[in-house]
């Protein structure tokens, strides 16, 4: 595939957009039922072709966890079939009306959510991320270009495959989900500067591969990024409270990214606090990383090293530092945070109250795990990621924000003087 | 100013930020009556500086449009300062609850307005943008750094000032509105990389600047856009309706970019459309120019040519189709539409249904003049501009999209299972 070719498939997959744009929920969700259907039918076509790419896995010199990431079996290809037949419960992100008002003109105004357009989402070599995209724009009536990993090739061509079955069977034209299964990266740079053409680029994955995506789009970005959570256990913490809460955020999951990373404790309450949690982590297998103050109370805590406050781990590692006050804390969050998830333990409403407003992350919790950030946990049904942005959506990113909007307006020969 | 020191003044603006997004709505109010105070009582400096800049725009070799943008007068500065104090009277954009909601585990969620934190504006050479720029910032809670052009030095120099003035009163950082007043054009594009330091970017100017932006930042932007701009007179329309319309949004203000560029005329009401529309138009001192089926009604309309129908003239111009049908006409707009502002003329609901569904731009019109597509018109009380693009904001920009919102959670210890 060249250049010229690329452009012409987003130019087909744009057409193909308004096709789809003007389907009603009931049509998009029929497709999403038969994506299911398909999928539970063709499980050993998409088998095949997943063996096909784990033999070449080796010569492309795949880690394990990317080998594992790249597998599929029957139960995961059920998985990703229940995950597409999900969606049809979820509310129609499109047509709805987001406002309306009447000018004193009579002009009458209508913000209504319609779909984006064309959608690319660049990601690693994970075929459910396949499903996943392409279901998540059936559902908001986005056409997709994907570009997943060279190393998923055929999985992702079987794949296609099925989705446009789906879609001829809907009556829609196959160019609604295109994937670029040509490895020549070049094309991807191409697709993200087709401005005009592709209205949105939501790249999955990896820090660094979010980072080229930006660095080179020139269509606007959902970014999603990675996060160096913070727990800060103020003066007026309820330690009881405290101790599961910081456990959860570090082990239930420590490789994700709104896991603890650092815990910040008032000099008040450091003793009692390191005497109770400490010991509760070590035994969860957790390493403790601690500035001097830490060290003095606990000598066996490493030496933290200035690297250490703005690493995400996503591992049983923890940084812990001791601050004098609230004010201390919260520079420290403000130096150190990606704006993803932050916690205070605190029972002394004023002191929630300042640390909600003076900290500038997507999610800042009061006396709860940060592991909560989650479309799923927040009720969205969805998640592509957790934005760290600020633009259009912050935070978990669920169905709603693959919709824009547009105004419709309706007048009865109104000029404007 | 080389890049480290730029560096610096936008992590100080960074700093200022946070403090000014603690400010109440009454504060950062009575910071706008203070400019707007200010902006009265020093005339005669700004007019001072505005007359060394110009002495100078022959040097830049200014055209008489330019000049006349940069040049300030006591009127000018009334109204700039009159626009600032109208800021007050806007309800605050900061600190809404966006929505609400509690998950079964207890966890209470608030979605919140917040200020983006800090904002960039570049811009051209025009000294009420900067303290228009500034006022939108103070008013929204954010923290702004302003690159207008090298043009205006003298005169953004003694704004900034100004607005210093107002910040200390207020007990705010200066930095709280940083200028970049060297002229180096490198340290712009430093400023557009600066991710994680500048929250949001905003162009404001002509397609050259606005495009030069989004191809070099890695800052998320919002666009601002230009428009093509269509009207289409549908079999069903009365034409008693459409010409008044027509002639306005042709010749109201024809520079802008909501102004009508291309007028598709279905061909069962073109001869009449055509009798009634284009000697008013022509009466307007509007040039016509048109396919070779408008030109076999009127031989005296001069040939469009291909270039015609991607055109924003800005002018007294106007190009002129007739189509077959509703879906030749939509598919003309989708062709040649820069997604601003389409409008049908017609009395069909299921025509003009259709047409508002398959249209894909910020504003569609039912027998409106596009006219209208401007952030006071819609009510918003303030404009920054039409954007075309379609994440965060599409159409008028208004005080709103200058916010973002974060998730306040409020917990009592729940923990991930």
């Amino acid at each position: 595939m060249n250049t010229e070719e690329l452009i012409q498939s987003v130019r087909k997959a744009r057409q193909a957009s308004s096709q789809l744009a003007l389907l009603s929920g009931r049509e998009r969700n029929g497709m999403l039922q038969s994506f299911h259907d398909e999928l539970m039918k063709q499980k050993k076509r998409l088998l095949e072709a997943n063996a096909r790419d784990l033999q070449k896995a080796g010569d492309y010199g795949l880690s394990e966890a990317m080998v594992e990431r790249l597998t599929l079996s029957e139960k995961r290809i059920e998985e990703i079939a229940e995950g597409a037949a999900q969606l049809i419960q979820l509310p129609d992100p499109c047509g709805r009306t987001l406002k309306r008002w009447t000018l004193p003109n009579g002009l009458d105004i209508i913000r209504t959510s319609v779909p984006f357009g064309v959608i690319a989402m660049i990601y690693e070599s994970r075929p459910n991320v396949t499903a996943d995209a392409a279901a998540l724009c059936l559902k908001s009536g986005n056409a997709c270009v994907l570009r997943g990993g060279k190393e998923a090739h055929f999985t992702n061509e079987a794949m296609t495959d099925i989705l446009h079955e789906v879609l001829r069977g809907a009556g829609v034209e196959e160019a609604a989900v295109t994937s670029i299964l040509d490895p020549d990266r070049s094309l991807v740079h191409t697709l993200l500067t087709l401005r005009g053409l592709v209205d949105l680029v939501i790249p999955r994955g990896g820090a660094g591969l979010i980072r080229s995506v930006v660095e080179t789009s020139t269509v606007p970005v959902i970014e999603t990024g990675s996060g160096v959570c913070h727990t800060y256990v103020d003066k007026d913490a309820d330690l009881a409270k405290a101790l599961p809460v910081i456990v959860n955020a570090k082990t239930q999951r420590p490789s994700v990214c709104n896991a603890m990373e650092t815990l910040l404790i008032h000099q008040q309450i450091a003793p009692e606090c390191i005497a109770s949690v400490f010991p509760a982590l070590r035994a969860k297998g957790v390493e403790i990383r601690g500035d001097e103050r830490v060290r003095a109370l606990d000598p066996s805590v490493l030496p933290a090293v200035q690297e250490d406050w703005s690493t995400e781990y996503g591992a049983l590692i923890l940084s812990v530092s001791i601050v004098d006050s609230l004010e201390d804390a919260i520079s420290h969050i403000r130096k150190y945070s990606t704006g993803h998830s932050e916690c205070i333990m605190s029972e002394n409403k004023e002191t929630i109250r300042k640390f909600m407003n003076s900290i500038d992350a997507a999610c800042v919790y009061a006396n709860a795990s940060t592991r909560f950030t989650d479309g799923f946990e927040f009720g969205f049904g969805a998640e592509i990621g957790i934005s760290t942005q600020k633009l259009h959506v912050r935070g978990p990113v669920g169905l709603e924000p693959l919709v824009t909007y547009k105004y419709k307006i309706f007048g009865n020969g109104q000029i404007r003087e």
